[in-house]
């Protein structure tokens, strides 16, 4: 890019605040705490971020390619929490199942968010949302490794990992789709024991 | 009902063929082996079935109550599928093993029909859905308790059922969201593996 190009593109960048990127981002994560990805609009994003939806499209070519962006982010706050949970637990075990516990609070607690995570087919993700969702998994299988007692290329340890996976990912379906309402109000004990 | 009423309802029927609420279910359930629910509407169901909307919308208030009677019918499938695969086995355990393969095996095999199912608030089901999700509980709960040889009322089994079906629920739902493309083409073997 020439010196002058360079420029030019400095002062259009200038026109929006630094982060419009991450502004966007949040704007779309506050929205999704009371609605689902279908109600919003890109369109309502920009707005609600406060720049214009042409301003807006310089970062996100459509909707879809922020809803995946949204998905990634939503990956790594998981990821987060997995670890610092599991950080505050000494028997390997009990690691794991912290772990599960977080991943089962997350989705009750970002409803529209975990639906948007793995409502959408895998099949086209981006880059970012690729290696957001291969991390989560690595650290998923880390975790079911220590808690084997295993070597994370074990094949044992692979298997255990989509088990433990599909545990607290069919969990959090049943409860997102109010299949184990009929439990009561407090589902706690209920995902204490069956994480158990 | 006074005679000629009834007598002018047989005739209102008359006009339509015999069966014609299972006639839209068939012809739904049909449709959704190549579409998703949301790209269904009752207009172009009753015209496949060769009848008017009139006259499915005598049998169906509006197209969520035709999908809820398309959710009852799937669980009453897989039920009676799980039923067959574990009535192939002898050993508690394995017909609790071939029940749950057989759920697996049911999304894969109609996904849009398994995401109907379980895809919608189960909030406000129909009779005729309550009935059927809860008989198809009820099999699942007789079944862990055959596998851990307790009587059906202890809360253990009620913890082990919600277990079992978290489980295959997840590993349903994370392989027809395409998260295990991964693993390549045949699937088979990791399900065997996860669900030993």
């Amino acid at each position: 890019m020439s010196t002058s190009s360079r420029k030019s593109a400095q002062r259009k960048r200038g026109y929006h605040h630094g982060n419009l990127r991450q502004a966007l981002v949040d704007t779309a994560l506050k929205l999704l705490e009371k609605r689902e990805e279908g109600d919003l609009s890109l369109r309502e994003i920009s707005r609600k971020a406060g720049v214009s939806a042409n301003a807006a499209y310089r970062h996100f070519a459509d909707k879809e390619s922020l809803m995946q962006a949204l998905a990634a982010e939503g990956f790594r706050r998981l990821a987060a929490d997995q670890a610092k949970a599991a950080s505050a637990q000494t028997v390997p075990f009990e690691r794991h199942r912290a772990s599960g516990k977080v991943y089962v609070g997350f989705a009750r607690s970002n409803p529209a968010l975990f639906r948007l995570m793995f409502g959408r087919s895998a099949t086209t993700p981006s880059g970012e949302l690729r290696t957001a969702g291969e991390l989560a998994f690595e650290a998923l299988r880390a975790s079911a490794a220590n808690a084997l007692g295993l070597k994370p290329d074990d094949e044992r340890v692979a298997m255990a990992a989509i088990r433990s996976w599909s545990l607290v990912h069919g969990l959090s379906q049943l409860i997102l789709a109010g299949h184990l309402d009929e439990l009561g109000p407090d589902l706690d004990p209920m995902i204490d024991a069956v994480l158990r």
